[in-house]
């Protein structure tokens, strides 16, 4: 390692440190953070200074320093110039939203849109230009895009798409097919990291995102769960009744064919109805039958699913999000009681469902808050 | 802090540091130690003393030292004097193991008895039994006990059992039931670490516990999965059939009431034979149908299980164990089937079903080896 390598390691390394402080700590002065961090007054000084030039850090008024009495300038992030793209592709919507440094959300947007009909070529041109338009704007109010995450309804190994069954996708390298750079992760992972940094629950939580596909993604001490190839959290295909339905996946009886939103919406008879889950929403308020037992239903095959995840995985608390989110009111009961009744003997405290107030944007905000904290680890690779 | 606890706080850690580079890299030279941690020679030899006296560390002959090509004492792990004592009540017996510093195994006990009939004082005072009588053998032999962990069939809490349904144990603090010292930990559990530490399957697995009741250990980049409250991996009451048979634990059609040892030597017509185990065996030797069917369709139910918690957890492989082990032949084929059927679409490989070579050992020597890692990681508490 030459000199100048080893010194710009060095920098990089405590850049990272800086700033990394800064998010937790802001506003906070240089006399401060040089404490915090053990690095000389000097070094602080310039890496802010770095950190300042690169838009990612900002300074404001006076701040009284407790330590030593003296007023200095508070250094905080800064929204104003760097920021990330989050996108979605759904069985029944696309996504954008752009995130910035101080993870406010700038822009959203989502567009209907039936992905099951169109190739992933089509799919992803669509996206595309959701995704340009995003960018675009984003340009407009003075962000540069530090860079994009891409959620999708199924697994994805090394970023490749090997079977998201529901798009009707098989073996599709996502990033050959796109004119800009994105890294792929699945959709239940990033509603569960949309939920950890943007929702309100704390750091244990199994996130369960209701879709067409169901999925989720269990957080322990603050970092989601991948498993050993980062495949773990497939909800939808834990199985309810080994001989039920025939589902895509393969196998049969798995959680989707009983919760998904295709199957409540077929159970509730508004299969095919435009709009569905608004019209189900409809019904329930109005007390229509049929679509209460669907719901009921729903959740009892969510309980039992859940019963198992509780028995594998022990999550701290349970946040439904997605259509479960909307459906709440409708499904919690059925499936409190199935698992009360099936875990009550075995663990002194059943986990609480509780209801994500994120919704459908879960996975998108998830997808850019990726990137966000990828750049405040290592700032130095985005200047 | 005073300037003594700060230099013992900092002794401990330097021990520590030597301990543990000794059991990695061992036999190792004074010198190689110094380079490697980075402490002074000085330091590295007082370390080495302290650990000489203690019995933890042995010098053998002498070692070339390839990196400056004189001859050292190599320094490398003792296991003349510091021990573990590995215990375990399980529902049809009682089992204790003596392991040294080396993590070699130097006594085994087992002892068959029904603690399904014996309340938990009775049974504990059995262990109690058990345990004088490894201690002595090891003192005996030289050894002194660092400490002890106990294995049991039920979920742990902050050491209080809240149940073991197949005990019929609820809310048992077995610390204040012992005259010695324990820590108490689930069975399943313990076994993953003994396979991790005494087996021969690299460190990414899910390990299955078949006994009367069926648990399994997640075990990913060699670190034990334990969920939010230390309550994951309990397999056995994942659900296979939703209205399937009532289950001690309160549910219905866990995998238990389909795999677990009762459950298959009842499908077998062998429910209550003394030794049933060993009957089933010779009659799957001989061909005989009942029990071939028994243990077929047992293996479907672990392939449905196993099914959610592949989907679920995302295991690089699944060893058997415990009596799923003995019966690996017969019934992992069935197992394989229902799991490959049921994951094919969604993965690119279904995870392999291997078998562990230590059966019913392995939650035992698993215990054992948990009070050894916390000696080499803190030796300083142990002098």
């Amino acid at each position: 390692m030459t000199q100048a390598v080893r010194h710009n390691s060095m920098r990089a390394r405590n850049l990272g440190v800086v700033l990394g402080e800064v998010r937790r700590s802001g506003p906070v002065t240089r006399a401060a953070l040089a404490e915090i961090t053990g690095l000389t007054k000097t070094t602080v000084s310039k890496m802010v200074g770095d950190l300042i030039e690169a838009g990612m850090v900002t300074e404001s008024g006076a701040l009284r320093d407790g330590e030593r009495g003296r007023p200095g300038t508070a250094v905080a992030l800064s929204g104003r110039r760097v920021a990330a793209l989050g996108l979605e592709i759904n069985v029944d919507y696309l996504s954008a939203c752009v995130v910035d440094l101080t993870l406010a959300v700038r822009l959203r947007y989502t567009q209907a849109v039936d992905n099951r009909t169109s190739s992933p070529v089509e799919t992803l041109s669509h996206l595309e230009e959701l995704a340009h338009r995003a960018v675009d704007e984003a340009h407009g109010e003075g962000l540069s895009i530090a860079g994009s995450t891409l959620a999708v309804p199924g697994p994805v190994d090394g970023g490749l798409v090997h079977a998201a069954p529901n798009l009707g996708w098989h073996d599709v390298r996502v990033s050959d097919l796109l004119d800009f750079p994105v890294e792929v992760d699945n959709e239940a992972n990033l509603a569960a990291l949309g939920e950890l940094w943007f929702g309100s629950v704390p750091g244990d939580f199994l996130h369960v995102s209701g879709e067409i596909g169901v999925g989720a993604g269990l957080v322990v001490g603050g970092t989601l769960f991948r498993g050993a190839r980062g495949l773990a959290g497939e909800l939808g295909h834990v199985v309810v009744s080994p001989d039920g339905p025939a589902c895509r996946c393969g196998g049969r009886g798995c959680l989707e064919q009983y919760a998904g939103q295709d199957a409540l919406l077929r159970a509730a008879g508004l299969a095919g109805v435009p709009d569905g889950v608004s019209t189900l929403l409809a019904h329930l308020h109005a007390g229509e039958r049929d679509s209460l037992e669907a719901c009921e239903r729903a959740g009892q095959a969510l309980g039992v699913a859940l019963t198992s995840a509780v028995h594998l995985m022990d999550p701290g608390t349970i946040v439904l999000g997605g259509v479960f989110a909307r459906l709440f009111p409708w499904i919690r009961g059925s499936a409190h009681k199935t698992m009360t009744s099936r875990l009550g003997v075995m663990r002194r405290a059943v986990p609480e469902l509780t209801v994500s107030r994120l919704g459908g944007d879960a996975a998108t905000l998830g997808a850019a808050g990726q990137v966000i904290h990828r750049v405040i680890a290592d700032p130095w690779s985005h200047l």
